[in-house]
């Protein structure tokens, strides 16, 4: 009659967006169990018309569930992910603490979802940025080898979560009423800005969101040698990221081949017309679940390079639509 | 005792900066003429703590200048540029008109000066986006090499003019009071989103924005058969462009002697020091006359390969000061 889903994270920005697409999608749930940690313990949250409790994340809380998304903090992850694997939960993990783990299938359902095969109960779920890339760049490893991908990214605030939601709101505010504002969750001002630093320094050269879409994007695409390199820029955008890709190709490709590869790619909308100003934008794309990709063209000063701009909700398919499609092709398997 | 000055389109954002340039600088005026379109005639400029009145600009109005600065449209540019020239005025010509006509040079000061030798009274200005990237590479060309250029553009709306800075303050107010808002400047809703569209499309692959950046950079270097290719998008972000660039080099480089060869160029700042969050931002350097570089770092996935990110004023170095240099190189040689 349908499956025991836990949300753990259910009031964060991922997690609501979880539970409405299991409406949405109607994914067949007996019961769901709304999760967090001990700060958003009591809260009321919504689902199916109901109004349920959320509860304190733990073992307890998670015992008999068919399945767990894990939306929360890394360190929630690290904790309670491998104890509800083990229990018999297929967790489908959203952080950050798994993907590279050997042992962890990290999957995208419409390029690598071969991958689920032989999983032990623990799946993670990519990086935002790396979602829409790979998506994109998987129909066109198949039909033409890529050499190289260049990645310059413009993500949305929502990325960070809620709080830089609200820092945005604020800040947006208090400048165009002149007032000061202090920012709290960024190092900048957000507001009227752009700021090429995403996630933390991992070490002088680059940050951790720089490194995920390099690493993920190998083991996702199974190309541990691709050459893909990026620089991550955090725009005063709500929802929406935006990706400027420059990829040389190993074989003969054209413009019109890459839209006809991509507009039959699962997942990939194209809007390319520039006779028309037809390209994919945020606030366009924003409450999508596919992946759009505009701006296909030439670059005519090497023999196969070629841009895409690629666009797609970072909290849908960057997030929640991403982990709930694992869940259904699981339950099609 | 000085030069009598022209400034046409007086009333708009370069203009008005060029003339608040010319007083920050000292440029040594002895009459400085506020010319416009027809339109703004008969309005008041300050200059030099005077109320000046606008005239429109004509063969008449410009008619023993020494020096006219143009920062109003192509079409008033191709009309009266050459008429004044011819009469003797020197012309600096910020419109696209006249950059890649091979009679006339286009000039950023520091790194093409000497292209002003022999001038015919008409130089042209680059393009904002191009300025702030020469600058930038041009040290690194004559030091190791350049192979190849790829731009990915974060610009602020002012580089559209005052309507545009105008449709960004309005709509973002409208969007914030969830009022509905009808865009007139730009095809596309500009506030919390991103447009990957700068001026118009020239063709079916790319903006005239792209290509200006492609052919002025090839010219201002010298080499007309650089491999440069851009993709240029529009911000929520008043004033400052910025630009992730990756580019390879011809002979061996590293992140520490590529800091080095940048911060002793002339006009160009870094600010690198991941530690420290210190990287530039268009909030930080509008207001500021150089072109400031961070985020300095090897592309591990390639031999000789390395990522910049480049802010700087579009409308002072990207515009006004730019111009204003260049009249000062003329009066110093």
């Amino acid at each position: 009659m349908g499956y025991r889903v836990a949300v753990v994270g259910a009031t964060g920005l991922v997690g609501q967006q979880v539970m409405r697409l299991l409406e949405e999608r109607r994914f067949p749930v007996s019961e769901l169990r709304p999760l967090a940690t001990a700060r958003s313990a009591g809260r009321v949250v919504q689902f199916a018309g109901e109004q349920l409790e959320v509860r304190e994340a733990s073992a307890e809380t998670l015992r008999g569930a068919d399945f767990a998304f894990f939306a929360a903090s890394g360190d929630v992850s690290r904790e309670l992910a491998p104890v509800a694997a083990r229990a018999g939960t297929v967790v489908i993990d959203k952080s950050n603490t798994f993907r590279l783990d050997p042992e962890v299938p990290l999957v995208v359902p419409e390029v690598n979802g071969d991958a689920l095969a032989g999983h032990r109960n623990l799946i993670a779920s990519p990086n935002c940025s790396t979602i829409q890339l790979v998506v994109v760049l998987k129909p066109i490893l198949d039909a033409f080898g890529l050499r190289r991908v260049v990645v310059s990214t413009y993500q949305a605030v929502s990325g960070t979560g809620a709080a830089a939601l609200e820092e945005l709101e604020a800040a947006t505010r208090a400048d165009l009423e002149g007032r000061p504002f202090e920012p709290q969750v960024y190092p900048q001002p957000i507001a009227f800005n752009v700021l090429p630093h995403c996630d933390r320094f991992e070490d002088e050269a680059a940050t951790l969101e720089e490194w995920k879409l390099v690493r993920e994007s190998r083991k996702i695409l199974g190309r541990p040698d691709l050459a893909v390199t990026a620089t991550a820029v955090r725009v005063p955008v709500r929802v929406g990221h935006s990706e400027a890709v420059w990829l040389e190709t190993e074989r003969q490709a054209d413009p019109a081949a890459l839209r006809e590869v991509l507009a039959a790619a699962p997942g990939v909308v194209v809007w390319d017309d520039p006779t028309r100003n037809l390209y994919p934008t945020p606030l366009q794309v924003a409450g999508r679940d596919e992946v759009f990709v505009g701006r296909i063209r030439r670059d005519p000063t090497a023999e196969r390079a070629f841009w895409l701009w690629i666009v797609a909700d970072n909290l849908r398919k960057g997030a929640a639509t991403n982990a709930v499609q694992i869940a259904e092709a699981l339950i099609r398997a």
